[in-house]
Formats: C-alpha cells, structure tokens, sequence
C-alpha cells in the first residue's frame, strides 16, 4: 500500500485557495475501468506483457481517500486529498484527481477574488466562450458558482448543476435589426424584464434609446438594466446613470462587462463607479493571472515507510498527514499540518471520504457547497480575503512531530542510496 | 441569412497565431441537435415559447462554412472561419465554434514558439495533469503536435490521434524502491531503452548511479537517456555530460523538463547546454503568458447588407472576406484582407469548407496538418517565427474596396439611426 498526496503548492504563501472539483475526482475513482478497446491499443503499442494487459481488465479502483471538504480555503504546501490504495490503483490516479481539482482551484480562486472585490454587488460569469473548451467552461461556472458569483450564462451550467442563469441580449441581434431602437423595442416585448446591451454602436446614444423607450412604453416599460459592454467604463457609468435619472428612468440597474478582472473590478468601486452588478469572462474562466497551480500529487509512503523527494525546492512531507485550521473566538488563527494520528491541534480539515473505493461523503448540491464556502472564508481573518495578496501571509505551521519524522525519514534514505 | 465571422483579435499584431481546432468546430456543426432533455429543460426556465422549444427539436445547421485551413499561421484580425447561414444557425454555432479554435489556436501557438526556441531538438507535451480538465489536455496534445512538436505522454491522445507518445519513470517508482540504484537497475530491466529520471534526491548522485549501472549491464545496457526535473538546469546538464562521457556513458542523452518554456529553452540553447530534449508542461498546455485570445464571432451582414459594431477598440469588417497572402519568389510578403469575390490579389486562405452543413473537405491525420504548418511557416519571413515579437510586424492591410464599403456600412448605420 502506498499513501500518495495532493497538495496546493508551494508558489505563493499569500493566496487563498479554495479547492473545487474533488467530486469529479472521487467520481472517477469510483467508476474507473479500461476498456478492451483501450487494452488492444495500448496492446498495439508493444510495451506491455500479456499479463499486465489482462490484469488492466480487471482493475478497479479500491483505495481509501481523504480530502478537505470542497469549497473550504486552504493555503500553500496543504494537503488538499490523500490517497491510500495499493501503488497501481494510486499511480492510475495521479492525472484524473489532479487535472479537475486543479482547474476547478484555479477558477474558485479567481472567482472568489473578483467577488471580494464587488462586494455585494452581484457578478456573473460570462466565460463560456473563452474557455479552454466546452467541459472547462461547464466547470468553471460550477467552481465561480461555490466560490461565490450569482450565476452563470452557460445555460448547460444551469442544467447540469441548477445553477442560476443570467443573459443579455447579443450584439447581433441590435445588428439585425434596421435601427438600435427598433432592436431595443423588440426586445423588450419579448422579455419585459430585460438587460439591454447598450454599446453596440454609441454607448450614451444606446441609454438615450432606452429612455425614449421608456417614455415610450409608460407604465408598461419594465427594463431591468443597461449593459456596458466598451469604452471607459467608469465614465459611461456615471453618464448613463445621469441620463437615466434625468430621463425618468432611474428603475433601471446598470451592468458592466468587457475585460474586467478584479483589479478592474476594485478600481469602478473604489471610484464609486454607479455599477450594480457584473459579468466577468475571458480573465475569470481560464484564471488570467494565474493560469497554472503547481499542485503536486505525490508518494509519501510506501511498504508502511515514510518517502520522500528531496529535489531542490520541491519537498515532500511524508506519510499519512492531517491539517489543522486553529480557531480562536470563533475565528481561524492559523493552521498546522501534522502526521496523522497526533492529538487534536483544531479542527481536523482531511476527512475520510472513500473506503474500498466506495464514496462515504453525501454528494452535496453547489448550493450547499456554496454556503460552505461562504461560511468557511468568513472565519478566516480579514485580510486573507482581499485581492491584495496577505502581509503577513496566514501562518501554516508543520508540527513538530512531522517534521521529526521527515528528518528521520530523509536520514533512512541518505544511509541506503 | 446572415454571415458571421471568426477573426483572431487585436490585441497584438506582432504575434503569429497557429488557427487549430477547426475541424472540432465543422463536426460540431454537422452534429448539433437539441435533444428531447434539453428542450424539457429550456421549457422548465419559462422563458420560451412552445412554438420556439418545438422548433428547437427539429433544428439542424445548414449554412455554408468557409475557413483557413487548420495549422496555416494568421495575424491579428484576420478572419479564421466565415459562416453564412439563417442568422439562428449562426447564433446557436457562437460558443461551440469559438471554443475548440480558440483552446487549440493558444496552444498551437505557444507550441510553435517553444518548438521554434528549442531548434531541431525534440520537445514533447508533459502537460496533461496541468491542463484545465481532460478534454483540454486531449486538445493541447493534438494541437501542440500539428504546430510541431515531437509526441506527448497523453496516452489517450496517442490513441484519438495517433501522435507518437513518450514517457519516461515516475519519481514514485523511485521513491517506491529500497534504493535509486535499484529503482534504475529494475526499469531498465523491464524497458532497456528507457530514460531514467534521476533528480529525485540528487541529481548528479542519481547520474552517478547511471554511469554505474552502464558499468554493472557492459554490452546490455542501452538506456536511451536521463531525464533532468528540477534545479539549474544548464549546470547540471553540464556535468550529466561530463559524468555521463567520462564514465563511458556517451551514447546517453540528457533530457530536460520542469517549468520550461520558450524562453527558458532558448536561454538554454543560446548557452549550450548539451541538452538533446525537452519536456514542456503547465507552461505549454495553458499558454500561460496568454491564456486567453480575443478571439470573436461577430455578425457581418444581414438581409444581403453589410453590418458593423462600432464600440471602441472593437471594430468590425463588414461583409463576407477573402483573405489573401501575398508571395514573392517563394515567400509570403504581406496579407491582405479583402472583399470577397475581389479580383485575385494572391493565394486566398479561406475556403468552402461546408455547403448545406455537410462537410466538403477531407478530414486530415494530424500528420497532414503538421505537414501543412511546417510547409506554411517556411514561407513566412523568418521574423515572425522566431520568439521574440516581429519588429516590425508582418504586414496586413485591408483593401481598398473593404475600406470603402466598411465605411459606406458605417455611413448608412448612423443615418439610421
């Protein structure tokens, strides 16, 4: 038996992370089988023993897993899921837990970035299109869904998880028609309550065809928002909300969407800027900043022995491990990884959620994922939630114990190369 | 009908884009249904019309598609693919058009810069765990091969596509033996022709025990090569050589990965290093310096009229395109992109590729779209294909008669208004 681990990395001690998609890696363990089609054709390749290929018939995935709850933050170089399982069963798994685990980090990371920054102004994902394919879309909209954001325009999103759906009208459809105003007017009898996507030729001029609609259709006018697509948004904003006021149309919200990230994001509120909710894309689905997470997956132990890589700046910690959140009044104070086993330091974070290969956790829905989310990053101190990386980072501690029984084990190696 | 067209973005023109995934796009196009699921589930949103959700179920693609053919380089702004269709079929295409050119066009891209830095060295895609999600590897795998890379360790991607695979040992197999001498002396047992991975505890400990094993085996050792992972890899190559040479060891190669991309590889060969290969990962399959494309879809014309958005920064060629390439004894010069049904102004790159939404052309082995990239690259001034961005940028100009009627669109929009 080995005890293979998922770990957050070891790039940046100020980011929060927020591990998403350890669903879709238990899932995968769970129904993981190879095909004949897949045994001929690694049978093709002419590397393998008959026996071996038989062997791969017959596999299943029979291990124990521990893994941090979804959607609960956690910090640089913490175990996320641990795996213990004979060495094949754990090696085959390498790739199917790391890659939606990963992914789905990066974009609830991202996501829980962009909405600290809005506060609680709601925000949507918009990223379908820019995703780094259709399955990488879906899942980033279930990861920034548990991260925090109102909803998603990836209708099969909507579908899939019952998340929230948010949509505007299309550029091509103000195209099609002979005039904006006629494009406008259409609409908003289809869709009473809708966002009109003001920026298609003239942003200020689109808002002015939204008040004459509205002086238009009286009582019956029922637009929800303006949508900003272009341009300077801060200085659109506060125009448009001018001209809405003034022209007696002051019900409608304004939307903002184009190229925003967080950063962008903090500098419209900072400002003040007259925006009531956003879309964000393209930065938030393939996690623009940070597009890559070095999270690493890798043998701790092995034949009941603690194993360990020494290569520069990539270490191990081994063996079966347990992290620790300290809490304090309520609020977390910092966290301690430690071998598992020791007496309680806190509140244990790694639980055990599969035995024999069968999952022993309840599938949650993403809205109790949410919640979770949500109710963890608030007993966190303050400053790890900001878009400003924290100074000083949370303190993550190794303890004592493990960190005795990595010298120890690093010393058994040295004497036996 | 309207005509719709993907162009690949702005944002800089100095940067030779690698269109790839086209073909994910036609066969989406050809296969698109709306399944009886799918259509409940539109119909639980309430937003629909029972006529519509009807429609929904009989609905199929039926417009004509042109495009650049898969692995032939582009500039910015240039269109990729052109769909002329009833302006529902080109709407619904949006998102699943946009998103297999998109991910594949990034990594194609990134490949070539890599490939381009690395010269006639092999480099092969380690980047799969690193991907966001399966499907994505899958397609970094076949994209980073068509733009020319050597193979991939994607196993699956071996099979889809038949792209040569590579891999070398886990650092687990390591970890998992009583020593590193071991370790090495059972893989090359079972694969002689194996590359050993030798940065687990030490990497010069772990050539040593190389040059060692070379001794044990005499005649019956032919391990292909080492594998560095980590640490300063051009010092370490430096004295792997060295051991390597001095302990009679010379027919062994050194391969080297581990957070490389095109400017650490060219900063490697432009020292060097007596490194034979290269294992690219995170960096490649994410484009991690530009994880996203402004690529866009964007409706051109209408009811047989030209159609523009005018916001800032994001101007529209109106009309359905040619796009040509203009060449001087051998070597292109210079694009043009122009009206279609222009008179001839050199070898046009888009093509009817669908009629009716059946596919008209051929589907090609990734082999013949590897063949077509590198044919297309040669003839591209050599600037453009190096790493650093081309000072200056390969010229693109839109015709004179393309000026003039995106002007006169412009014109009969605002008089409209």
């Amino acid at each position: 038996m080995i005890t293979a681990s998922a770990s957050s990395g070891v790039s940046d001690s100020s980011v929060t992370r927020h591990p998403c998609g350890v669903g879709d890696a238990l899932r995968f363990l769970e129904t993981v089988r190879f095909t004949s089609e897949s045994i001929d054709y690694l049978g093709t390749l002419g590397m393998f023993k008959p026996a071996f290929l038989e062997w791969l018939g017959s596999f299943r995935f029979r291990g124990e897993v521990y893994a941090v709850p979804e959607g609960t933050p956690v910090f640089a170089n913490e175990p996320i899921l641990e795996v213990v399982a004979p060495i094949a069963e754990a090696q085959f798994a390498e790739t199917f837990v790391m890659n939606p685990i990963l992914v789905q980090t990066l974009v609830a990371s991202k996501a829980a970035r962009v909405q600290a920054a809005a506060g609680d102004r709601t925000v949507v994902d918009f990223g379908l299109r820019r995703a780094h394919g259709a399955d990488a879309g879906l899942k980033a909209a279930r990861a920034a869904y548990v991260a925090g954001l109102a909803g998603t325009s990836n209708v099969l999103a909507g579908r899939t998880y019952g998340i929230p759906l948010y949509g505007t009208m299309a550029h091509s459809y103000v195209q099609a028609h002979a005039s904006e105003a006629a494009a406008f007017r259409a609409f908003a009898t289809l869709y009473p309550d809708t966002t009109l996507l003001v920026d298609t030729y003239d942003t200020l001029g689109g808002v002015g065809r939204v008040v004459a609609l509205a002086r238009e259709l009286g009582p019956s006018f029922s637009v929800g928002a303006v949508r900003l697509d272009s341009g300077d948004l801060y200085d659109l904003a506060v125009r448009a909300r001018r001209l809405l006021d003034e022209g007696g149309a002051s019900g409608v919200r304004i939307f903002a969407s184009g190229g925003l990230d967080e950063q962008a994001i903090a500098g419209l509120v900072a400002r003040g800027a007259p925006i009531d909710g956003f879309g964000v894309g393209s930065d938030l689905v393939v996690s623009a900043d940070a597009p890559s997470l070095d999270l690493v997956y890798k043998l701790v132990s092995y034949a009941g022995e603690g194993r360990v890589k020494t290569s520069p700046e990539k270490p191990v910690l081994p063996g079966r491990k347990q992290l620790f959140r300290i809490e304090d009044d309520g609020r977390a104070t910092y966290d301690v990884i430690a071998r598992a086993g020791e007496p309680t330091l806190g509140r244990p974070l790694l639980t055990l959620v599969m035995r024999n290969g069968r999952r022993l956790d309840q599938v949650e829905t993403v809205g109790a994922l949410r919640a979770r989310a949500a109710r963890e990053r608030a007993l966190l101190p303050d400053a790890v939630s900001r878009i400003e990386r924290a100074d000083p980072p949370y303190l993550v501690e190794v303890s004592e114990a493990l960190q005795e029984y990595q010298r120890d084990v690093i010393d058994a190696r040295t004497s036996r190369t």
